[in-house]
């Protein structure tokens, strides 16, 4: 038994390990998890939080796993794993990925690190909830949000993209030089949840948009809308029938997050 | 000009990355900021939330860092460097610490960024809300919050709690196994936060007030003290005189906080 990822695609730091392992050709058994529409379809009962917004099943994961909940899981053996960054960072030392990804020169290195901190506490807080707004809370309360809701998130982002260009990007090709990185990488993903319901936060970012083609042809366009086509194709989870008792149980939980 | 570090010590990644070059003997100038104190008595006007929660000016800092308007901010030579956990790597590879702060050992090395990331989500959103509830919000706003909101931010804290009990540090001494790391250090400055506005969060859990006593020993009490005096002495800002103006100005920022 070799590596095993535990991904569900919808979730963005599965995406940016599902990404790594491919471009880096790390072989890995994919376990497809399918946390987040198993548990809007009912099949499946949700659990807790799942990194990035998704909820969680206990049944279809390693024990370990199991008990944090959250994928994306690494597991190596009987070594079991959890947190999108951790796992890239695992991922990048044991396979000994090229240097760019995760540069050994100290200065460039803290500054990949430094955006990794930021990024949870900005991007990670505020891009997904579109997700939530946009196509999640109206299929399961069976109405929009009240406008005010909407803005203040929007606002939120909007003030994260803006510190997101200014501070970090600025005129680089890529967030930390002239090279991409998990950085980069791990931008992305975040910034792809928005875009997929509808939210095209690069169309009045022009900087913004040429730093996304740089990092998708840096990747692969295949590579790239591979891991994207789920959260690109999320609207049609609209067409599905949600029974009112699953309605009821979780509109209270989904608007809960939102706060 | 040798290493600067910015700090205010009233902010727990400031705390952390003090006693780490301390403990490691690193030489530094200490910067002052006094981001909280300054902004609490109108001396300096709020500009950003600063990482853990407190307020930032624009002045005292170098320019790159005021820019990101936080505290802790490394200025070494003319690489300027903002987020605590970037700062805590970054001395660490630097200085070339002890082994034990951040393995060697890929697995455990993964395990301390695991609980890193973890930390950021969970014991970081949740433990610095207790100072606003108790100590900050009643002080502007000039009446406690109403019951609820303080019930709800602590069964945040509590189910986080629960969670770094049981999927963390378990029956291990450390949280990565028999030795300190930067994930025991990055963790107990966060929930000396609540203990300094009195909810002693230890009380009731004895294996995380062995873990507390453990970590305190291995930093040594003399530090550990110099380094929480203010947090733990914050309950006589209750005793300031605020200007009616600022209290307007700053309660509707502190609600919004805590949303």
């Amino acid at each position: 038994m070799g590596l095993e990822l535990y991904l569900d695609l919808l979730s963005q730091p599965c995406r940016a390990v599902y990404i790594f392992a491919k471009k880096n050709h790390i072989p890995f058994e994919l376990k497809n998890v399918e946390l987040f529409k198993d548990s809007i379809l009912g099949t499946k009962m949700p659990g807790a939080e799942a990194e990035g917004g998704a909820t969680a099943p206990s049944g279809s994961q390693p024990k370990e796993s199991a008990r944090v909940k959250k994928v994306p899981v690494l597991k190596d053996e009987t070594f079991v794993l959890a947190e999108g960054t951790a796992i890239l960072l695992y991922l990048s030392r044991k396979y000994n990925t090229p240097d760019h990804w995760y540069p050994s020169d100290l200065q460039k290195r803290a500054k990949v690190d430094e955006y990794l901190s930021w990024h949870q506490a900005n991007i990670r807080s505020n891009a997904p909830k579109t997700m939530w707004i946009k196509v999640l809370i109206p299929l399961f309360t069976g109405q929009p949000l009240p406008p005010e809701k909407l803005q203040e998130v929007m606002d939120g982002l909007t003030a994260a993209l803006d510190q997101f260009e200014g501070l970090f990007l600025q005129d680089k090709p890529f967030l930390v030089g002239s090279e991409v990185s998990l950085a980069d990488l791990v931008a992305i993903v975040d910034l792809m949840q928005p875009v997929g319901v509808g939210c095209d936060i690069f169309k009045d970012r022009p900087r913004l948009a040429e730093w996304r083609k740089r990092t998708e042809d840096v990747i692969g366009k295949e590579l790239f809308l591979q891991a994207h086509e789920l959260i690109l194709n999320i609207s049609k989870l609209s067409a599905i029938q949600i029974s009112p008792q699953l309605k009821e149980q979780l509109a209270p939980v989904l608007l809960k997050m939102l706060r």
